[in-house]
């Protein structure tokens, strides 16, 4: 028998949702912009307004609930999302409770952070079933990560653990969101690495940038500098080896730390993938010590952008998941 | 019923070493210089004079086996020890059956790494008996790490996490031993931090240290910093608060990573405490997302050196310490 559960990827630029089956995996999906800067209440009627469409297209197959992957800090009970980055406005907000006053039916409805939802997806259906362990590394708006250590979220004493994007690779260099010097997400975090390349490209005037990002590169993202490198152009592919360059060096960190030395790296900036893990591949055993060399791998997450939303959905879906053949257990 | 071990801390400067009761700890202790550019040979006469020496102390008491804290990546058997740093000449040696060629009797012979021994050691009788997660750091010839992780040594996929001394604060840094760009060993290790100090002090002529360490400060070391710092001199003050800072900076990236808030500093260096340690407390919080502060502490360890002997018999002892009334258990 196959259960359905809704997905959701809320991230700082869009938010992905999916309507998911036990069985089949992803069926129907749709993505609006998350519109942030409207404040929280809008965000909600917009993650309330995809599930109602969801539930539409659902019809008559029931939904078990929703699984949120978000950004920020949640709570213990996984309801409450604290301060997600990126969110203006958002202190302490209960999705579960938010979501149901704004809906016509409650569902169940469990939240978890993005990076770890990430991680469960890829270790269910993408990169990550390979391995019994790996560091997963989400390039989005942010930069997040989680650790699965033998086939579990590594949680750590809280639940916070994986913030990769907070270490530093600098501690006297610039200061990310977080107040951290050289944290990592200072880089590669979506408007600072847009802020490096239009810094960097400014006075390349051979640069396509310039025909894609507008005057001064004001407009400048990191999926133009994608789109340039996969032309050809030079100076884009130097900013991308850059921000890879920076991203091996904490992954370096990280596998010290952890000997864990598969690392996937998925999130919406992994689209540019070679251009930016060649040069973290190059990177990343100068810093980590040589007794942990064998084995060091970084690859791109496979299912690319569906793998938070089919993480999330597994959030609900890996309580229901009963073998076949074990319905009637008694104990 | 009592059981013995012996439980011996093998440092790149000095082998500490002790007669360890299961029940009243520490009974008899020993420490001898490593002489590790003697080579491999010397200093495993020295570990094999040692053995002897506490064997003939404990006269009767039936001695259970040695249990080895060692530098250097340590086998899954926990025989072998690979390439420990500071010991010129080593590659890869069997350390079980090379004492046991040394000794008069074979005795049971479990190594493990040195910080996990610490860590093990101050989990049971040290600061860390408090806490079920921890991260332990070791101060001493090299910077060493390991996690403690509900109870449990945290040991990644081969056995090798932990290593904290090989994690960058700044990827244009000056190269560690291990050849990473500012690895944090690279600052606090005990040559290099000695080296800080005679670049920052060469010149300052009314510190106390130039009464120490002799002309142009060639013979410095870290004992003599500390010395000067109690005796209340500004310049040794300002290297070890300088170190600490350092300190902080890559335990802010530990943490970030695994969400583990208590940190616990052992070794030698850890006898400078305070003035490492209070410039360390300063500086971690802004090196940890805002999320992740509630109960962020640096502790030291209080069982001061004995913590890597007492760790080192424990990896013996455990598993002779059959709880009261079920030595007859048949399951």
């Amino acid at each position: 028998m196959s259960h359905y559960a809704i997905g959701i990827d809320l991230g700082g630029t869009s938010i992905k949702a999916a309507l998911v089956s036990s069985s089949d995996g992803l069926l129907h999906e749709v993505c609006v912009d998350t519109e942030a800067d409207s404040g929280p209440d809008h965000v909600l009627d917009r993650i309330a307004g995809i599930i109602a469409d969801l539930g539409h297209e659902a019809g008559k197959r029931p939904i078990a609930g929703v699984g949120i992957g978000s950004p920020g800090a949640i709570d213990w009970d996984r309801t409450t999302v604290s301060k997600p980055p990126n969110f203006p406005g958002w202190d302490r907000i209960n999705l579960a409770e938010a979501l149901t006053d704004r809906l016509e039916r409650p569902l169940l409805t469990i939240v978890e952070n993005d990076a770890n939802v990430a991680g469960l997806g890829s270790a269910h259906y993408g990169a990550g079933r390979e391995f019994d362990s790996f560091i997963m590394v989400t390039l989005g708006t942010g930069v997040g990560g989680a650790i699965i250590y033998q086939n579990r979220i590594f949680r750590g004493a809280t639940g916070g653990a994986g913030e990769i994007g907070h270490m530093t690779i600098d501690y006297e260099g610039p200061y990310a969101r977080s107040g951290v010097a050289g944290a990592i997400e200072g880089y590669l975090g979506q408007r600072f690495l847009s802020r490096q390349a239009r810094y960097k490209l400014m006075n390349r005037r051979d640069s396509r940038i310039h025909d894609l990002a507008g005057e001064d590169l004001l407009g400048i993202t990191p999926k133009m500098l994608y789109d340039a490198a996969v032309e050809g152009d030079e100076g884009a592919r130097e900013v991308l080896a850059w921000a890879g360059h920076k991203l091996g060096v904490v992954l370096g960190s990280a596998v010290n730390l952890l000997d864990i030395r598969k690392i996937i790296v998925g999130g919406g900036l992994s689209a540019a993938g070679d251009f930016i893990l060649e040069s973290a591949r190059e990177t990343l055993p100068r810093y980590v010590t040589p007794g942990l060399h064998e084995g060091l791998e970084i690859l791109q997450e496979t299912s690319g952008n569906d793998v938070g939303m089919l993480g999330a959905a597994h959030l609900v879906l890996q309580h229901l998941s009963v073998p076949e053949g074990h319905s009637f257990q008694t104990k």
